[in-house]
């Protein structure tokens, strides 16, 4: 059976429950604490970049989340994630690594804010609601009059967006400016998939004094 | 007629222009100075991340180096750059995301060096190439006895990695410990794309004084 190692507040690792929720696919759930087991030599050998997720295969170890989701796209094709005309392609492939190029190192500092991680400065939390509004604004445009970025079924765009963008309302910024986007982001927390990955609050205060522990020792380096 | 907007030494543009030779797609190429050009409202129109590559199709605008790599794979598919089983698959995107995700940023202090925009530390140094190493050896056990990641033919890996391993001898790090890579990488080089691409050493030397100056500006402020 398959094997996802995973974090449970990870966005990058949620992206891939969720897609191996989405297809339906049988698969037994490994959770890492982060806490140094990331670097015993028996998850080294799944992945020398000592990060999650990784999928392992009957033995084949997939690394990176982008890349774990095209191998059960291949493997796996229906429920298909993908679509096959060039323009809605070159769309959905935007919004994955906008997200993760742009969008989430924009909004560090209000997760930060938001779990009590470590204090910002007003001037930062402002730059990175204008970094993350210029993300939004550009999905905004993106998506359109469709359901989904793709086109008419739900996407890997879906997969990694919509792992993200639900979050500004409880980062203190409204989704309001952003109609179209809003919609889409409330229909997909209605789905299945998404509600049983939703990290749930207890954990989600773990990993905060998890972080903070490790900031606390960067600073003293 | 297809628009690459590109900079003249960008790992990340390199990829997409050969690609459109390999492809053999008619494309003009629009190069700019990164001296401000990319905030100019009609480069940000493009891209409101105003970085390059960025390539316009008839009014289309597809941004994110691997995004672009997708679209044309999908509107031009032949020859094929992408294989289809879905091992091979997740190796290719697994060198992709490692490419940029984890070989660009270890190698950076070497690239620093060998350009002389700024004085590395031995102990910054030494880990870079320990932390290059990591990746390389990474890649020699995914390429194995195949002639390329995909397979028996060139795919996204090679144009991905294919545009980054090949530097390691000019900076300071041999390849010996890496054969089968080694031979990979001589072996594209030959290829006219490679060739056609490759930054000669005034458009370096010009960008490497353009990095120094930046990096100057940035410790004033």
């Amino acid at each position: 059976m398959l094997k996802l190692y995973h974090y449970h507040i990870s966005a990058n690792s949620r992206r891939v429950w969720i897609t191996l929720l989405e297809k339906d696919i049988a698969f037994e759930l490994v959770s890492l604490k982060l806490d140094g087991d990331q670097f015993q030599p028996e998850f080294l050998a799944l992945n020398p970049f000592h990060q999650i997720p990784v999928l392992v295969d009957d033995g084949f170890s997939v690394v990176e989340s982008l890349a774990i989701l095209d191998y059960l796209e291949a493997k796996y094709p229906t429920p298909a994630l993908l679509p096959t005309d060039a323009k809605a392609v070159a769309t959905v492939r935007m919004v994955e690594m906008v997200t993760v190029n742009e969008l989430l190192p924009a909004m560090e500092p209000l997760f930060f804010q938001m779990m009590d991680i470590a204090e910002q400065k007003p001037e930062k939390l402002e730059q990175a609601k204008q970094k993350s509004a210029t993300v939004l604004t550009f999905f905004e445009h993106l998506l359109g009059d469709s359901p989904y970025f793709g086109g008419k079924h739900l996407t890997l765009a879906e997969v990694v967006a919509g792992t993200v963008v639900p979050w500004f309302p409880s980062l203190g910024m409204s989704l309001g400016n952003f109609p179209k986007l809003s919609a889409w982001s409330e229909h997909l927390m209605e789905r299945a998939s998404w509600q049983k990955t939703q990290p749930i609050p207890e954990l989600m205060e773990a990993a905060a004094t998890r972080m903070k522990a490790v900031i606390a020792q960067r600073q003293t380096h």
